[in-house]
């Protein structure tokens, strides 16, 4: 009985154009009522607005309805058919009366959400059924307190491999729980490469846990094929906050892998922890109750209330994901982006440099430097006004840096590969 | 140069009304682009839809242009108003090209929301200058660890005063960092009471904190104007959660204001904590850094990612607070809520019945039983067909329970009451 259904505007006053420079074209996105699976009815509204932005935020050159190319490296960009989906469905989802941010945690209706969610991530990472998911509040810096208590007792020592700046923060706050010993750093080289095999690591026979961080966002390096191997009983831990979901992985390798979600799979204000179940339990007795994996394991992430949105968001991710043919497919597509971009910087005769290792480079963060920093502010701005924002390298290392995370369309990549080209030209001779 | 406006929307192939018995009403909503203040564009789009939702959540009578009145006690209901504005700005933030989940937690845009909502709530709740206003996540169950950590050495005294079961969870979490003391505790006579004066209280003389549990939501129970009196050097500790923004608060007389976001000011997934300054720093040494209040209040809160997306949205609820006036006329208008609601239960014949004190009735949750629980699940499940949902009580104390928080409308209190009555003149007999 499903009829077809599509309104037209029509505009009453002139075409609503605003006469100030200011003014930017921003289509209203195309909006579908109800799921879009049956009985969907269509609404294609436009209209061309002003919008009175301040003038640093003005964008000359939109694409994509409105929408522009962000390079951030978290919170970052989103697919864009999952922020329509959820925006269609926040004032009433799925026909419930309420949003999705008003529920009851324990209802049915966002029981459905969480349990699909950890339904369809421990699809796409096939994850053992003898791990636990668990959804989480505090980020990633609130797992470099968590990890120690759970898995350690204070005399138990613990590996890390530093290969960046978030490797080294987990370091420094295990060291109040454990014994942590600082088994390879990249810090002389300016965190430019990953130990390639066992002989370079410094290891504790016996420790507790060895803990990597798979993709340093900062410095753009990133653990490929290889982790370092693990002695019997000592458990590998990983950070993969920045390359969660990206491609795939052996989660068996792993006792534990955690990850903020603001990366690659949703929106800031929830942690995922994958937990071996036999890590679970056993946390130092001064362990704060959310922290300790067994609150969160036991009610099935449901001890307090979750963040709710946070988690509904991921859900729509992991969806899209699976759609999109999975971690495989979404590998493939990352690396094909990655390469562009690469072969751009190798191959423009040192306009632009990467310093990182070749074989570690990052999939998801490239940092990139220029000339001079008045150069690289230049090609930010530039970038920028063309609708590619979020270019600026981290604070404390500076120079440029592309986060190109799943989400990011290769069209963005190919539209940043032309703008490098051309301002090379341009400034070729300077 | 602003034109007016106005899109109508005409259909092509009939009015897509389904026939289906399940189909419902949804009016899309008004949607507004560009900032209100000008330059507007409006367009008004209706449609009639079916949804094809699952028939438990089949809802027969709609009104609110499809919300239902949602008694949930957190996460609860928010201000249709704000979950529209959200909503219309979630693709595209006033122009940016990326939704607020999506950008940078450093960039200016999101530094101006953070900002806004941190200005905005300081003058709702007038608060001093010598204090920090931190937004963080964990919920308050992180902050019952964090409170003791941060405010005492292990061998320092914290006094609790438990009327109920927040606070019960705050003193035993606490007894892990302090020696925590049960300075009263409304158990034995079923959390239906609090302590009206100091002489009931077994305080500590140098105790560092006294804790409280400003309103309790299982068991319905609200300090009024009465707080304890704490000794020279002995900090007032306050768990807000539940009734946070919901009437004038002095600040002054407290240490530490925490609360959960998610029953008054925003969706799950951020806490916010009052913090008088001179209690920050000096934490226990094995404070996990995310539990450090220094670490925020250092960093403005933005240490490490933020919950983004429930921030924005706490924003948009203080700035809806304070255009009705802020929170004089908001008590104004929950008392007059509440008073409706107990009017109707005290006013029976003891077929509804509130077990609480009078004096110490919570103006947020209201609470009451009736003859079996049979007749409450029969009530409760008319009200839920009726478009009143959430109204079950706490799994720990059955019964019936109506949280009426800020955002919950009048109408929606006043349609509770007519089914209350309606109910007991169809069931008075039996």
């Amino acid at each position: 009985m499903a009829r077809a259904l599509v309104a037209r505007s029509t505009f009453l006053g002139g075409d609503g154009r605003c006469s100030s420079p200011a003014s930017q074209v921003s289509p209203f996105s195309h909006v579908r009522i109800g799921r879009p699976d049956r009985r969907q009815r269509e609404i294609s509204c436009t209209a061309t607005v002003g919008t009175g932005i301040a003038p640093s935020s003005r964008i000359e050159s939109i694409e994509n309805d409105g929408r522009v190319y962000n390079f951030a490296a978290g919170p970052a960009t989103l697919p864009a058919n999952v922020v329509k989906k959820a925006q269609q469905d926040l004032y009433n989802w799925q026909g419930c009366g309420m949003s999705i941010m008003e529920m009851s945690h324990r209802g049915k209706e966002f029981l459905s959400v969480i349990q699909k969610a950890e339904a369809d991530l421990r699809a796409l990472l096939a994850i053992p059924d003898n791990y636990e998911v668990l959804f989480l509040q505090g980020g990633a810096s609130t797992l470099f307190s968590a990890i120690p208590l759970n898995l350690c007792s204070p005399e138990d020592t613990a590996d890390f491999i530093v290969t960046g700046s978030w490797g080294d923060k987990a370091y420094k706050e295990a060291q109040k729980y454990c014994k942590a010993n600082l088994a390879w750093s990249g810090k002389a080289t300016k965190y430019t490469s990953i130990p390639s095999s066992g002989s370079e690591l410094k290891l504790t026979p016996g420790a507790k846990f060895v803990h990597v961080c798979a993709n340093e966002t900062i410095h753009g390096v990133e653990f490929k094929d290889w982790y370092p191997a693990v002695g019997e009983g000592t458990i590998l831990v990983a950070d993969m906050s920045s390359n969660f979901c990206s491609k795939p992985v052996d989660v068996s390798k792993f006792g534990v892998i955690y990850a903020g979600a603001q990366k690659n799979v949703g929106p800031s204000g929830v942690t995922i922890a994958i937990v071996r179940k036999d890590l679970v339990g056993g946390a130092q007795p001064t362990t704060p109750v959310m922290l300790d994996f067994k609150t969160h394991a036991d009610n099935k992430s449901l001890y307090n209330t979750p963040p709710c949105f946070a988690i509904y968001m991921c859900g729509l991710v992991f969806e899209d994901l699976l759609h999109q043919g999975g971690l495989e497919a979404i590998a493939r597509k990352n690396n094909d982006k990655a390469e562009i971009l690469y072969r751009a910087i190798d191959g423009s005769d040192g306009f632009y440099k990467c310093p990182v290792e070749a074989s570690v480079r990052s999939v998801m963060n490239v940092p990139f430097t220029m000339a001079s920093p008045e150069m690289e502010a230049a090609f930010v701005k530039e970038a920028a006004g063309k609708g590619m924002v979020q270019l600026k390298g981290h604070r404390s290392v500076g120079g440029v840096r592309a986060s190109i995370y799943n989400a990011m369309p290769r069209a963005g990549v190919e539209k940043l590969v032309a703008l490098m080209k051309d301002f090379q030209a341009r400034h070729q001779a300077k």
